[in-house]
């Protein structure tokens, strides 16, 4: 049985959209083999930050020849360009508005292409909707074995995002909260990297907004019940959570707020 | 390697339901290769006409041998027929109660058949819930290949709702608002068709409520941020928003408000 | 063309979340061919018991070869066990936390092991997400084919829950509200099992909270809309129901109400 060629969705359209389903009508009209699995639709309206948090998130652990579109687009129909690009873990076609901001952290685009060749599109055109016109589509010949080179011309450099980074000083790291799962676990920009040679023990002490809590655990459960705890949490980043509850509730906190560690 | 044949669905369950599921399972056992597709499940309870827009909006995107399974039924278990019907661009399975009403007003439907052939059906039938017992399984054993004719009798006629038509005079169209995309942008039933004609520089007006714009724009990244805009959306029907926030909330208004282009 | 491998996914990682995408990824990258399904994601966090349902309510329409990995693990990292279970209609991974508890009441498992070949794992295994590497990537191997028995040790007693059963006494049967679906109707652990022999004309009262309906019906649309009527629902459980309305709403009632029954 020959491999199936996978194309995954990220949107802001909402879960449940018909937007949504447009795409993928589009896309197998093309190619009706491919395997089609939805990252997310629930990316906050416009946020590209949050889309491009998604996206470094999910898509890593997918066959690296996966090709995943994403869709958070406020300037469609405007003169900034739609890019194909290639990284290690994982092919990538989107406005190029800083989507692949979290990805390009991590390593270089092995190829970059500007997406004009309209004879991929499916015409007419709708100004407001290059997700269901172009994209989509776009994605679908090249799940069909489309050569990327002839997608248009080479792609100079992504538009990358100013990105609220952690600091590391001698025996601090300042932080912030960038996401909160739906368990309300608080996950922070402050990696398992950085945390290199730092103690886990109770010599170490985490402060988010006036809460704090000290030692870096291993997992939830390593703690009674509504215990504040931080841990490394799935994706290699320091997470502040409480045992069986939200901390995201019980906190008051938010994306956004401060969080600190010293030892 | 064979073409997938694709079973789309469309609900009122809700987004996670397991009356999903439900049908899912149940046309997997009858064919395991289907391409399954999610168009929405969040068509509010027994909103028929919701159901009907999505239809109109989503399917025709789709390959035109994709079969739509539609399960917006409030008269479940009562004597309302269950139809199956082809379009150009696709084949339907629902309850007779309107939900095909939009796109037969694009189009005859070619072939219709009552649906009433038992040996397709999952048994035994539960009187309340048709999507899983019977719409699913039919469309299941389609995918296999069995003839439509096979179904039942033929069908005489589709149920029509009576829809709030967009009127064109002699210098005026007076519409209103159909729906609400995730972003706020506010659909009308103004369609591209009759806005032919129409002045799209500054000599028109769109009115919605008491709210005031005039030209009628390609994209909504023509103007600046926060910009009451006018333009065709991409699906052809005049969309009112407002450039990077949401017009239903700005305007306060929402489906059936009044819309009035003039010129 | 070779049948196609089922894996089904319940979580309670939230509707869009990226958890979920993860954990695709990681199947797809052991065995692309699988046709994945969502079952749900919407259970609320860590609620066991609500999982246990949705999966009795939903899995045992699937094919019987279909694989059903469902995580909702509040002890996730601790020492529970993670269980491979096969029933007549389907297998199961999963925490051993009581989720198999509604399948375990129905049918004893065939077969049990305890999972802990970690040749089947994706590595590193996080502490914190055995959903996205062991519970996912077992299930794939499986898919390819793995003899379950080389998971792990056979596996001794499935963890049971205290569940709250209805009580059938000479002219009366007391129960409750486990669950309310889109609709707001209210399904209760009153089966039709218990209902044999009991009348179904208006000799027969149903009682929930402060409210009494008589006669139990076949489906909704018997009664004129805004009735509260009682019938059995399509998983053969006792539900209340108000036409065309929710009866949550109307009645103020949820899951833990009591019903009665009484001839």
């Amino acid at each position: 049985m020959p491999a199936r060629p996978i194309i995954t969705l990220t949107t802001d359209f909402g879960q449940g959209s018909a937007y949504v389903a447009e795409m993928k009508g589009a896309i197998l009209s093309i190619n009706r083999q491919v395997q089609l699995v939805d990252i997310t639709h629930s990316v906050r309206p416009q946020e590209i930050r949050e889309g491009a948090q998604v996206l470094a998130q999910a898509t890593p652990t997918f066959p690296s020849d996966a090709i995943h579109v994403a869709v958070i687009d406020p300037g469609v129909g405007t003169n900034r360009d739609i890019v194909y690009a290639e990284f290690p873990w994982g092919r990538y076609i989107c406005p190029d508005n800083g989507l692949l901001d979290r990805l390009a952290s991590r390593a270089e685009a092995t190829m970059m292409v500007t997406v004009t060749a309209e004879r991929f599109f499916r015409h007419p055109v709708a100004p407001t909707f290059h997700g269901r016109d172009i994209m989509g589509p776009v994605a679908a010949h090249l799940s069909l074995g489309v050569d990327p080179a002839a997608l248009g011309p080479s792609h100079a450099t992504l538009k990358r995002l100013d990105w609220p980074g952690a600091i590391k000083l001698a025996n601090r790291i300042t932080g912030e909260i960038v996401s909160v799962d739906s368990f309300g676990n608080l996950v922070t920009n402050i990696t398992r990297e950085m945390l290199a040679g730092v103690p886990t023990d109770d010599s170490v002490a985490i402060r988010c907004d006036e809460h704090e809590t000290r030692s870096i655990f291993t997992t939830y459960a390593d703690q009674p019940p509504m215990t504040l705890v931080a841990l490394i949490g799935s994706n290699d980043q320091l997470e502040i959570a409480i045992v069986d509850d939200s901390a995201k509730i019980m906190l008051g906190v938010d994306v956004g707020t401060p969080v600190e560690v010293s030892w």
